[in-house]
């Protein structure tokens, strides 16, 4: 209906296009496979002639309740006359038959989830005319058969299984067996149905068209629909694509085979693929036969490889981008039955894109756009070493990227006890519920046979950063027996054995396979080199430690975001001065304490800070609350039964039971929102005042031996301004003492991280008091949502994610709704207040590359993300720049 | 400095008004006492003549850094002069001396925070030509001798108790001794200050007006100015009056004294007051003398009683307020020496504000408008039965309304173990901490000898409901011998006694007191009729029992805004069922449980719905997390030991392990933010359905009944607009299917709490699928503020509002700034989503006056606050709508 209430008159549809008149661009309208023939067709490649109904038809169909629009049979016909006429066949002419395919083909690529009908146009007098005139019988029979089988399953929804079974240990080289191969399908089929197969080819047709159609709601398209975020507006419905059929089955002059214009796991510039002699696709699809290497058919088919490479070079410099293409060699004669975008994996994707420039095909900026920064995890955790050749034992969905090697555990308290032996363990479990979490803690890593990249397994690990494979569903777990095989006991691990895993690509091998470091490759130096360049926003890095910000500083990172206070005091030496600190009762025990502490926080930020020298260096005071240092309440009443039955000295037993005390003293009911950040930084201010402290020191001792430093000061869980004016009074008093002592004058700058809502919301007032601000998008995520992000991971997000409540883990990537929104009203408060506040990002959203967009449209002028994802981050901000350039260009173009 | 960069030019400032040329109405400029005096100078009452120096010559003297401005003196000097001619008496003369009092006024009333001189003038010479011309030595000297007391303290800083011990003991009826009394004063003051005492009357004048001017700042005046939030716009300083003696002390003919024109307490129109004959001011304020009842007056003298009579009438009809008058009657001439609004109780100030009404001296807006909301708590709770006449042993901080008797407890764990057995218990402390909060649960009342209303101990009792007195620094605890004491031993009370204690008035008694439940007088009847007229906003309230909705509905309330049903599942009968609810290993042992629960809640329903008959009553569906109902898991354990040594069944041991293995499960980091509300309602939706099948059905049962139901269903924790679909789908199939087996059309409203901060921010969203929505203020506030409200009240929030990080203890009254930022975003987004959207508050700030003011303006249709504050919220709604309407009167005038 239109705005104004009236019908809307048709729009003229036009339902069918030929290849050569079809517009090659519009794979909205064609489908990805039809758009691609029309543009082969257009270069002059030799594509069997053919024809597309576009997916508009497709929609009519599912308007008008699953049924083939009237009129379009006749269009179908009509083109049909045009094939005829174009390859001098008939349809469904006893003498000298024109087959053709039936191809589904939606606008955006889904592999393998809708059908295809091959050789459609046989019947029990075609079939004849095709073995006399192609003088094979063997031929005429083998496509009649593969004809009834396809057809039976797809249209007439024949189990595929019954087929294979009358297939099985029959001789396929005799014309004969593969007759009465044919005619038991038939029969099979009208078994079925109950009516006879069709012989009519337009009959034929009308059913497979409408079948592929059909297909698009079929349930596998939608979940990988689901699965892969494809709306609506990406693809409406598929295209149905029919081709005159070429036969790679003719005889060994002929062939069908894949070939890739570069290798899509190294991206080196040499064709990549497999054939097979006397064959249909189908047989290279489904591994029923082993393929030649594509290399073979240099000597094999000379004139036709050097077609080929010919065919596939004029492809890459039309399409920009290498490709993955279908061919046939029909008697000597080559065609070209589809080609599309290679998928390649992240090293081939770097190099490609580094090469294509350097060819001159595409632009620095072009190079950039085709790599997904996400894909380049698989570069930069530890992976299995890629000289060793031995082939997984199954591949699930890696879910946490990193490779690691252990035992197999099925059990979790087995994995929870040996693990806190020492041991290296991997748990293996058909899923895994929140009771699992401690195991978790003692595992090097986590296998499933169940389960999504959403799942309760998923999900934790990727939280605690272990490896993690899910829902590899081709090991079979035999939890009593304490073992899983793969492919009916072929392979069987037991309970101690050692597997490897890789949570990049899914892979699991037995035995503990060699892994490596991450290494930059010259290409990869390149690309972060032109990402830095075209980037917009500063990327820094969250890192603790020496080892993390010297990493940061290799890949390229402007400075730390976050450097985390409390991880230092948790090191071992130092773990029992912080614990008398928390134990001190009254303030001069605690500032004895914390002097103690004092020399070694220095130590630690001077380490850092030397390593960063030249960089800014942000460290956030100490944020947790004081109980979580302390042991935990249940393992200390455990320490005291067991002291009392082991009748130990009473004075140690009052030791332990002060410690339990003051544990029940400070603990909290909700200690995400309780004592801690400045709360308690303002109750206990000698503790701030010494951080502060430790950290002009160490400003100034390196000052004066010429490094250039640039601390940070951050100010946690800021709600209210009074907070952080209190603790600017600290900050000030403290430097003024540092700069007297050392007569020095330091240049430190003082911010606050917006993690508390109210914070967003009184923003101007807080841009008032500081040099800068830093969105802790973690904290801010939890009390937007309420979700405390440990309870909500392990028990209701992955069912909320699985049910569609929400669509992306918001402590993956930024909410925009919600929480991007407190934050942009936060940006433009602040910014009101004072223009040049610097304004960044540190929670992990900072890695994440479609919140890096968000920050960088947002108006901030840096992310923060971990060390090992800044290649990932710096990608990501060059892609989001070019958007941005091109969105403004498109507006100023308007203009 | 202007503006502009000039300096200003000073503005003409008249430093001096004589009481006859002031504007009484202006106290801003001549304080609270000048402008009383000059209006009763106006109203040709016998005001003594005198002159005010205003209190922008305090700002002044501040800005001068404490230094009289000049040319001051000389302005004094010219209105002495004036006063000399209008009294025939000279300042200094030796024959006949003027003398003055000069006397603190500040624009707001700071009672007794400042200081007074009285008989300013008198010197060794002039005190004797007051001798002469009183023919009273007596009177001169001891009006000499209280003279130099009060210069010597105030003005030269002596120490009072020196003057005291001096005083000890003398016949003070003897002028020889009072003289000997003055001349050693003088000596006192002498040695003390090194310098003589001055004996010019213009010299003491400046020195008593600079030390006026001065107690502005003391440390009384600076603490009881931020303790009642007076700000500097309020009152900027001081105004010092300046008034001609009259003696109370001249004889048996002379008395001062005090007079209420109404009675405080219960509000009579009678005088209600004290007078002493032969006296001055101090004497009755220092309570150093037992006065008479200003009936005695009617006997003693009855011209001057009915002279005082009509002063007071003339006063009420003019003030239209119930007056607090000073009077002094020098040799039967009365003379009117203050007059300001009278403090009264909340019996008193409604039964006023009624009478007035009547009389035709206020409005009825008027009469409301001077009603302290939050003062009528005294009358809305249990409180001492006010015939009894026991006097209180002390006086503390009333913190927390209500009274209750108990035997005093000084051991926290003596306090939770005999608060166990069922006993009453007070726990009595100095102060409380953290760890003293499982006694407050078992206590029935609170008291501290130490601390504020924002003390921990204050906080915590409110929270939990329970009468508290803190700060009770009369009191005296022997924390050891387990005792008090009052006033150094005169009461001892030892753990056991019964003492009551009154939560609303602060006061402790011995033994136990009789108390009564709050009644309802004829005038505060008429109170509440007036201001439900009044008001704009509805009014409901939080009611999860029967009894509970009966006394909102006697109080007025129009409805239910909150039902929480986990308090019905928390009752004895039904726990049991519930916990094994929880316990269900699945769906279908869940619904086993589920619908032996359902016709308990169905008949819980049913009487709410019906005591509410034509009133809409809001049923939130459960909201706490599945554990919050299972036993603690340290009981858990510990019963478990005990089972196990005393070797009990097997079985048993199980049973108590699976409950422990299942509150394992179910345990959360952040509860607050956990599994619960509707994230446990979408996991659990069979929940959900039985509660709402349960409303359904009560509705339906009670709709045929002919009672007429108006039940609306809310979907607490809500953050994303998915959540909320999902149960909507539940609510409207349930809904269908009653309706169908009924055969009758149910009208059920379905709405949302705003609890969850993005669910402010999506409010639009929201707001198109709903009916209503309703902010939880409670639990928006804690995340607005990463503040856990169990946690922060009992660690830091005591210590910030005494620090003044936070002004106002943002769980009792909206934090404007932060939460009522993102209501207001909230609101307006709903209403532009859907226009006639019902929006309503069951946060218990419901019941807070500031809030519902705040509700008011931004627009809500109802407050919901707890059954007992009902008429607390009536009366400021009705306030509020006042102030909106005066508001919006000045805007159409100004327009």
């Amino acid at each position: 209906m239109s705005e104004e209430g009236f019908g809307k008159a048709p729009a003229i549809v036009k339902p069918i296009y030929f290849f050569d008149e079809a517009d090659g661009k519009n794979k909205m309208l064609l489908g990805g496979k039809g758009a691609g023939l029309a543009e082969m067709t257009r270069l002059g490649l030799p594509v069997p002639p053919g024809f597309i109904i576009t997916t508009e038809i497709c929609e009519k169909f599912y308007e008008a309740g699953r049924r083939l629009p009237d009129g379009l049979m006749d269009e179908v016909r009509r083109s049909i006359s045009r094939l005829e006429s174009l390859t001098g066949k008939k349809f469904g002419d006893p003498q000298n038959p024109l087959l053709v395919s039936v191809r589904s083909g939606a606008p955006v690529s889904m592999p393998g989830m809708m059908d295809t009908i091959l050789n459609l146009g046989l019947n029990d007098e075609t079939v004849e005319g095709l073995s006399r005139k192609s003088n094979d019988p063997r031929f005429a029979w083998d496509a009649y058969r593969r004809f009834i089988q396809m057809f039976g399953k797809i249209v007439l929804g024949v189990d595929d299984r019954k087929f294979d079974s009358i297939l099985a240990g029959k001789d396929l080289s005799n014309p004969k067996v593969l007759k009465d191969i044919a005619m038991s399908f038939k029969s099979l089929c009208e078994g079925t149905g109950g009516k006879k197969f069709p012989a009519d080819p337009y009959k034929q047709l009308e059913l497979a068209i409408d079948a592929v159609f059909r297909s698009w709601t079929g349930k596998r398209a939608v979940e990988y629909r689901k699965q892969h975020n494809i709306t609506p507006d990406m693809a409406g419905g598929t295209a149905v694509t029919i081709v005159t059929m070429v036969f790679g089955n003719m005889g060994s002059d002929s062939c069908t085979g894949v070939v890739f214009t570069r290798d899509p796991e190294t991206g080196e510039k040499q064709l990549y693929g497999d054939y097979l002699i006397n064959a249909q696709g189908e047989d290279v699809v489904s591994g029923r036969a082993t393929p030649n290497h594509i290399d073979s058919l240099v000597s094999e088919m000379p004139d036709v490889y050097q077609q080929l490479l010919g065919v596939c070079e004029k492809l890459e410099s039309h399409f920009k981008e290498p490709q993955d293409v279908e061919f046939t060699v029909e008697k000597g004669r080559l065609y070209i039955l589809q080609t599309r975008a290679a998928k390649m994996n992240a090293v081939a994707a770097v190099k490609t894109s580094i090469d294509l420039y350097h060819e001159g095909l595409i632009t620095k900026t072009a190079a950039l756009e085709r790599i997904d920064p996400e894909g380049l995890e698989q570069i930069l955790y530890r992976r299995i070493d890629p000289h060793v050749k031995q082939k997984a034992i199954a591949t699930g969905i890696g879910a946490s990227p990193g490779a690691a090697s252990g035992i197999a555990v099925f059990d979790v308290a087995q994995a929870e006890a040996l693990g806190k032996k020492g041991e290296k363990v991997i748990l293996v479990r058909e899923d895994t519920k929140p009771d699992d979490v401690p195991a978790f803690f003692q595992s090097v890593g986590i296998l499933t046979s169940r389960g999504g990249k959403t799942s309760h397994a998923a999900v934790v690990a990727r939280g605690m950063g272990k490896p993690c494979v899910v829902g590899c569903s081709q090991i079979e777990i035999d939890a009593e027996g304490k073992s899983f095989s793969v492919g009916g006991k072929k392979v069987v691990v037991s309970e101690g054995q050692k597997i490897t895993i890789d949570g990049s690509t899914g892979r699991v091998y037995v035995g503990e396979i060699p892994t490596v470091e991450p290494e930059i490759s010259s290409e990869f130096k390149e690309l972060l080199q032109w990402s830095s360049e075209m980037k917009g926003i500063k990327i820094r890095a969250n890192a603790d430690t020496v080892e993390s910000a010297a990493l940061a500083r290799k890949y390229g990172a402007e400075g730390i975001g976050l450097c985390r206070t409390e991880r230092m005091f948790n090191q071992h030496d130092r773990i029992m001065q912080f614990v008398s600190m928390i134990m001190a009762e009254n303030e001069e025990e605690r500032r004895r304490a914390l002097a103690e502490l004092e020399p070694l926080q220095k130590s630690d930020f001077k380490a850092i800070l030397r390593e960063m020298n030249g960089l800014p260096v942000t460290i956030r005071l100490l944020d947790p609350p004081l109980h979580e240092f302390l042991p935990k309440e249940e393992d200390l009443m455990q320490k005291i039964f067991e002291l009392k039955s082991s009748s130990a000295k009473p004075s140690e037993i009052a030791r332990i039971e002060k410690i339990l005390h003051r544990v029940h003293e400070l603990s909290e009911i909700n200690p995400m929102l309780g004592h801690r950040g400045v709360r308690m930084g303002i109750s206990f201010p000698e503790i701030y005042e010494t951080q502060i402290r430790s950290i002009c020191e160490a400003a100034a001792e390196l000052a004066k031996e010429g490094v250039a430093v640039e601390p940070q000061i951050m100010v946690p869980q800021v709600g209210l301004v009074e907070e952080l004016a209190a603790v600017r009074q600290i900050f000030e008093s403290v430097k003024r003492e540092v700069e007297h002592r050392h007569r020095i004058k330091l240049k430190i700058k003082f911010g606050s991280m917006i993690e508390v809502v109210r914070a967003c919301l009184v923003a101007d007032d807080i841009a008032h008091l500081v040099d800068f601000i830093s969105f802790g998008t973690n904290d801010l995520t939890q009390a937007t949502f309420s979700f405390s992000r440990e309870d909500a991971e392990g028990k209701f997000l992955p069912f909320y994610l699985e049910k569609g409540i929400v669509s992306v883990n918001p402590f993956q990537s930024i909410d925009r709704k919600g929480v991007g929104r407190l934050m942009k009203m936060a940006v433009d408060m602040a910014r009101k207040e004072k223009k040049d506040i610097e304004i960044g990002i540190c929670g992990e959203h900072g890695g994440d590359p479609r919140s890096i967009e968000f920050c960088s449209t947002a108006g901030l002028d840096y992310v923060s993300a971990s060390s090992h994802r800044i290649p990932i981050a710096i990608l990501a901000a060059a892609q989001s720049a070019i958007k941005q350039n091109k969105r403004l260009h498109r507006h100023s173009t308007i203009a």
